[in-house]
């Protein structure tokens, strides 16, 4: 048995995170089957240079591999023509239809309860992200529409992941995030479909789950102000791209937030950071996001044993505060911070 | 001269903090002009009585008004036949284009800078909050569609009004929030129709306005980690709605932020926070954030010195810490509160 992963670093501190994630992950030895690692290109970089962001070589070799790495894109502010995100494309062509954020604040104390740890999953194919966007001209000026899109299928898939993640974990909490007091129809739908797929489950498989939900502009509120309310957040897309970047801020850094990007048959891990091009090339990138990301995905295709590896270094890295990049207060540069979580592992 | 006042206490709590910010507005006698006040209904209470949650008399009767102070509205969860949010609507109607929400931390030492100073300028009568929406069946289930509307000439207004507000302030700075790195037609007319207000002004007006621009989730990973560097945000509807929550978090409870809703020629006084359900009737709901939106309401009038009494008795309470509600940790009571703000003035 081999695994194959995909490795794409794309742009900015993509790719300096990435290498430090493959090392960790080669560093595993025989708690994971051997590996082999393919190169991939995409991001605006690529663009820059080739007018492609997302080639199609990309895809079709990911297609053959068994799970993949992607680092980060750098987005122009300004419309660019023929240029979309190769990381929306590439959640969409991969049907990656759930991103997983796990947000865990690492106590100093290695027995003591984390103040939070809870999970943002985060529907990552429809909401606004489908991108139909349209252009009219008014006698009052420009009009532009951009359709928000949530359907039955989709809500309940992404339900179904939220209540597999929470039978996993103590509490067994989950809770919908939406704006049906606004959005009574589209959110309504989400909120409704994912009640159903409690109810509707034939086994009893989620009797145990405790089914809350909230108004998003509220659960922002409340995530600040108590976030050890929350266990498993579910949520449309473009709620849970905010939600994920406010609980990483919670937690000190986005340097720290790991995800993967799951469909029913491919994982892909990618850190919850950006590109970060203010500090690009000068080698003090976080690579824990990165790191934890590898783990993630290990542990979503059940090499539990090589993730906790993983996870309990870097735990303990982040724990003893000798070792850590500029975002956490650190002086240490990328390479040193792999070196100590390896040393660790 | 005399100023007409429409009351809208609508649901929950707003029936105990507009009276309060009322008995402030009359508590200061010669600094405004003779106050007269309106008793209106609305919410989702009326409805349930009624099936009406804003009726057209109250939209009609606050014609009639020179401004408003609006309590706050229960949403129901689920889709409730024939109901609509009674503040969307008024907003709508009376074209209350503009909602202004400013987040103050208020600093011990009242000589000291405060940490948090900024002002959430939201859009609020387009994006998501149109409510144009559909559901359709299809083969694979249902799929509900919400259309998200952008124009060029709201998107100038709004920023209009946002450099309005910053030439008043120190640092003269605007950022402003949007996602065009996913949605580059929407939300690209928004950034581009602020940036054409400042660069077209003929004046000259707008020319010490720094501009600058964030993507929304970075902007609220960066509003909680760094508040200092904001000053005046704008941002279309449904981002506001989430960052005004997030901003009023990090100052400590969403019982001190108020806002207003402001048009060409009519302005309402709304504290950003809900109806309050599970505390209503207890006689412990924070009246700071209605007494600020009712001085809010006064400073957009011209009302200057009114604002700042009631302000500056506001503060002094929050300073001395002695008589606060329990959402900031206090024992007191909504009449106590009252009571020791109108002792400050
Ligand atoms: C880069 C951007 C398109 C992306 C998103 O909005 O999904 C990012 O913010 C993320 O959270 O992965
Ligand atoms: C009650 C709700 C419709 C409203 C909104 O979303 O605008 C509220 O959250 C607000 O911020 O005033």
């Amino acid at each position: 048995q081999k695994l194959k992963i995909g490795l794409i670093p794309a742009d900015g501190i993509g790719r300096e995170v990435i290498p430090a994630a493959r090392a960790t992950l080669e560093a595993l030895g025989s708690d994971i089957p051997k590996l082999e690692f393919v190169d991939l290109e995409a991001g605006f970089e690529l663009f820059a240079t080739s007018g492609e962001a997302l080639p199609e070589d990309t895809v079709e070799a990911l297609k053959e591999c068994d799970c993949a790495l992607f680092g980060a894109v750098s987005s122009p502010i300004k419309k660019v023509t023929g240029y979309s995100s190769p990381i929306v494309g590439l959640r969409k062509k991969l049907d990656l239809y759930a991103n997983v954020r796990p947000v865990v604040s690492v106590p100093k104390d290695p027995s003591a309860k984390p103040n939070i740890d809870l999970v943002v999953v985060r529907e990552n194919t429809e909401c606004l992200y489908i991108k139909h966007e349209t252009m009219t001209r008014t006698e009052h000026g420009r009009e532009a529409r951009a359709t928000r899109l949530i359907t039955e299928r989709a809500s309940r898939r992404i339900g179904k992941m939220a209540f597999e993640i929470a039978l996993k974990r103590p509490r067994k909490l989950v809770t919908i995030i939406h704006k049906s007091n606004v959005l009574s129809v589209t959110d309504g739908l989400f909120r409704e479909s994912i009640h159903s797929v409690k109810r509707l489950e034939e086994d009893g498989r989620f009797d145990s789950i405790t089914l809350e939900e909230q108004i998003v502009d509220s659960a922002v509120y409340r995530l600040i102000r108590e976030p050890q309310i929350y266990d498993v957040m579910v949520a449309p897309n473009l709620y849970g791209d905010i939600l994920s970047d406010a609980a990483a801020a919670l937690v000190g850094s986005l340097g720290l937030v790991p995800s993967i990007n799951a469909g029913d048959d491919f994982v892909m891990g990618e850190p919850v950071h950006g590109s970060a091009p203010d500090i690009a090339g000068r080698e003090i990138a976080n690579p824990l996001a990165a790191i934890r990301s590898a783990a993630l995905m290990l542990r979503h295709m059940g090499y539990g044993k090589g993730a906790d590896r993983i996870d309990n270094a870097v735990n303990e890295v982040i724990r003893e505060e000798q070792v850590l990049t500029p975002d956490l207060g650190g002086k240490s540069k990328t390479h040193e911070v792999l070196a100590e979580v390896l040393r660790k592992m």
